[in-house]
């Protein structure tokens, strides 16, 4: 067990200096960081959406990446989970676990989660700092509209499978970081991989529309198999339609960014469905959106997924563990 | 970054396994494990209380420990913080970080978790399990009737303060574990550490009469500082008074036992302000309370505590620090 440290640090002055810059717009909040814990009220008719993810440096993040960068991420999946529900961010507490107090590191840590919390409206209300190898928990809080949460099973059969954005490029970064690349924006996907974007306004937005919706973390293949268990349902699937990343495709070439879109995770995409028939609405309310919306395929009958490529039989490669 | 390993496991498994043997009681929820996030209702009139606490091998509890204690510290430490609110605990989520995936040991944890658990009627709704160094990170939720938070704010001048249950036993066993005693109930203070019991019915009942609360995890002195700091106020405490662990005070001495008392840490007892006048209404109270009480001081205007011992001065031994 640890012994005394060279510097005594009090945990919540920790939190509570990162807590300074990621002021949120404190609506609705009784009490943040400073006592035993955080007291907010939601609005009337509001349900509560949470969702905890935990970062573990050398396997979620490489430690090489910028103080910043990491703070970025760590929210950005959260904030993930919470968009694929379609709720609205407004709290997260963090629990940090450091090496060693680090005044320098903190503070890029803190000036990149703030950046992406105040993007959003999200106040950093409460969290602890514990002394232990480096990883990151947060504990992302929504609002939605009660009975509005999208979820992974309600897709039909017969509804078409959307996603958002570009896949693959953080998936390649990711391997070739794990091989020892320089790690910086020279590296194809590197921003993806650092700087996920969440997809809070189309979750938002999608509450409307969509059957059901999942956020892409371990790779589209996993992630769809996971939304169509939850429906009970099959899918027909054109890898041809897939939106491949361009920087990835011109890196390693259009087959092996394919399997990166299948199968390299930390994506941070919306997979979504919904009835043909709302397709032109959602042309309409994706026009405001920050990245584009693909369709790949239809959801059916059955189990497990039929994969084609122009109109053949596509069999993918063999899977790639990475993590539990 | 760690490679594939040799076997697969669907993080969501894990979290779901454990969660089917936390049920809670579910009323109120929406959904719970198994999609992004959890989503449930808060009563009408009700606010929502969360905190976060995390645990690390090695820092906050030796990895000897079986694995079922350490489930139930895991929790305990959170359903403290909210019973220093006065909350009604309701859900957790887990995020679990470990070194490998051993169905024995999270049986254990998972049992461990789930007794302390199904005590206060909470449900395990959420989280996640990533491979890294042994660590367990835990949100716990609770509600409370709007604006009757305890906070650490509300101490006036002439409050006296009181303290629950025992103190300085947790404190020793850890003290006594990090130098290399067996990890068994044979070590004085041993079940305190293993099992802290979380003052959730002494904090509810505390709403309505306690002007300031705080749960002691780094100590009487520290947190007792705290308390203070927040009110804007100073105390006087007779040391004379303060309820040593009887077990302890066999094992020690009184002289250790009082050192251990103030500093020792890891009791999670509650400490708490209230006016004079409702000293006997606490009395009729705490009957029914699975641990005594008992008046250590009183609150005084000005800064910082001014110990005593029958009637002197008392200068506490210099402080041992232990972790961030």
């Amino acid at each position: 067990m640890n012994g005394p440290g060279p510097v005594f640090l009090d945990e919540s002055d920790i939190i509570a200096r990162i807590a300074g810059t990621v002021p949120g717009s404190g609506s609705g909040l009784s009490l943040g960081v400073g006592d035993d814990a955080a007291v907010f009220t939601p609005p009337p008719g509001e349900q509560v959406v949470v969702a905890v993810d935990t970062l573990v440096a050398g396997t979620h993040f490489d430690p090489r990446l910028s103080p910043d960068a990491i703070g970025h991420r760590a929210l950005a999946v959260n904030l993930s989970d919470l968009a694929a529900m379609g709720a609205t961010p407004r709290w997260c507490l963090l629990s940090l676990s450091l090496e060693q107090a680090d005044g320098e590191w903190l503070e890029g840590f803190a000036s990149g989660l703030s950046a992406l919390a105040n993007d959003y409206g999200v106040a950093l209300i409460g969290g602890d700092t514990v002394r232990g190898p480096l990883s990151i928990s947060i504990t992302a809080i929504g609002y939605l509209p009660a009975g509005s949460a999208l979820m992974r099973t309600g897709a039909q059969p017969g509804d078409a499978l959307f996603v958002t954005g570009a896949l693959g490029a953080a998936g390649h970064a990711w391997r070739e970081l794990a091989a020892g690349a320089a790690c910086d924006s020279s590296l194809a996907g590197f921003d993806a991989l650092a700087r996920p974007q969440p997809r809070v306004v189309p979750g938002q937005a999608l509450r409307q529309l969509a059957t059901a919706a999942i956020d892409l973390s371990d790779g589209l293949r996993v992630d769809l198999e996971r939304l169509l268990d939850a429906s009970g349902l099959a899918a027909r699937v054109d890898v041809a339609q897939l939106p491949l990343d361009e920087a990835l495709v011109s890196a390693c070439g259009a087959a092996r960014a394919l399997e990166l879109a299948l199968d390299g995770g930390d994506d941070y995409e919306l997979l979504f469905t919904l009835p043909d028939a709302a397709a032109g609405q959602l042309d309409g309310l994706s026009r405001s959106w920050p990245c584009k919306v693909t369709r790949i395929g239809v959801c059916e009958n059955g189990q497990g997924v039929h994969w084609t490529q122009q109109g053949q039989a596509y069999s993918p490669p063999r899977r790639e563990y990475r993590h539990f």
